[in-house]
């Protein structure tokens, strides 16, 4: 059967998530039940990270295994046809051979959270940014993300619930960027790892906002993490500012 | 009475404009009602710029006489407390003189529009950009537009109903910039002027379209400029893609 993979774009606010669950609305479903209107029998897709409730992606990957051969880019027009009017789009569409696995093949994932502080509500992209209404002193929150960068325990910033057979990670890349936004400030988290362990990006941008804030010094982001306990991180942000923005492979399948 | 001075932001969407009508849903009653909660009368409220329907705005100005001075501070919290959950928020909020009009003291408007050019549908940003599915030469449009700066009779930029006394206006600046997206191009055009015809900035944009797009030579805009006609007008392009980014005065009422 041949194998296609799927760069997917999805607005995660009226999903339970990425993956499949009884009687809840996933993007999974979604794009499962697209392709069945194309392919004889529901095709099953695996994708390089489940995202939790309410978190975005402008460039989750997924791979599915068809009964019949297709042009990618009807492929692509077909499926997007079929997934309106849901707010999931498939932005790019390549053949790949049985040894690629959108999960299993990735050695990169790179997340980016927005943080919006202003005192008034934020009108514009409502559900797409974590709105706090002080102040952030951006260059409080570099020297405190300093301290993760790099191969590290990270039992602190990582939920109780996480199934990850270890803690210890590599974070290639944690950068903090501002913004001009009407009225207030945006602050714009990038990480770039292998892999990320269940809610780490949100426990990191938490215990971050802590520090821009000034309740935190920068130096008790490096206690917390050497603390290794879930109770010394920072409160765990809510997830509608995080965007999976994309995945790394060996080789880009759709270059 | 204390005259008031309002910056707001609103997604257009929900609303039939910005202007007051029976029986439609608009931005000008939502800020009344609002206003209606703190003050014993319903005040009346005057725009710098009457948005047509779907058009947003993230800096337009309005005025307001109270019955009682407040705190502007104070006064900006209660009335996006009585806006919610209406996407409509007052980003500043300032004391006035009497002399102070939103709409007759404004000397400055300026209008972003977001033209988005991709084949998959745009997730993020649905209702708020306008999309095509062709690639657009940014350069060819700049051309084009560079005809358009300055002093014209814009008779041929002008939906036949403007009822603007004359159409001559001096167009201060029309910059078109570049940007990233996901899968595809953006393409922002910013205009500011004195003041601006009814549709003036749809009928550009839809015009300068058709040059990005390859179907007009850049010269053709002039050609249809100095026409003075409607009929030699392109397209009139949706009102998703444009926003009201700010309004200017002799002297910044929020400074």
């Amino acid at each position: 059967m041949p194998r296609f993979a799927f760069r997917i774009e999805y607005l995660g606010t009226p999903f339970n998530g990425w993956q499949r669950q009884d009687g809840q609305p996933s993007v999974q479903q979604a794009v499962e039940e697209a392709l069945a209107r194309l392919n004889p029998t529901e095709p099953r897709i695996a994708a390089a990270g489940r995202t939790d409730t309410g978190v975005h992606a402008t460039g989750q990957v997924a791979h599915a295994d068809l009964d019949r051969d297709w042009d990618p880019a009807r492929l692509l027009e077909a499926v997007n046809h079929h997934l309106k009017p849901a707010p999931v789009a498939i932005t790019a569409c390549a053949r790949v051979t049985e040894d690629f696995h959108a999960r299993f093949s990735a050695i990169e994932r790179r997340y980016t959270f927005r943080l919006v502080a202003r005192r008034a509500p934020v009108v514009f992209d409502a559900g797409q940014v974590w709105q706090v209404r002080h102040r952030l002193d951006a260059e409080a929150m570099r020297a405190g993300a300093a301290h993760l960068l790099g191969l590290h325990d990270f039992t602190t910033f990582r939920a109780s619930l996480c199934q990850a057979k270890s803690p210890v990670k590599t974070l290639d890349e944690i950068t903090i960027d501002e913004h001009p936004y009407p009225a207030g400030q945006e602050i714009r988290f990038h990480l770039r790892a292998r892999s990320f362990l269940h809610n780490q990006v949100r426990s990191i941008v938490g215990t971050l906002e802590r520090v821009g804030a000034g309740a935190w010094e920068p130096d008790r982001v490096k206690q917390a993490l050497e603390a290794r306990e879930r109770a010394a991180c920072g409160p765990v942000c809510p997830p509608q500012g995080l965007t999976l923005t994309g995945v790394g492979y060996p080789q880009d399948p759709f270059a």
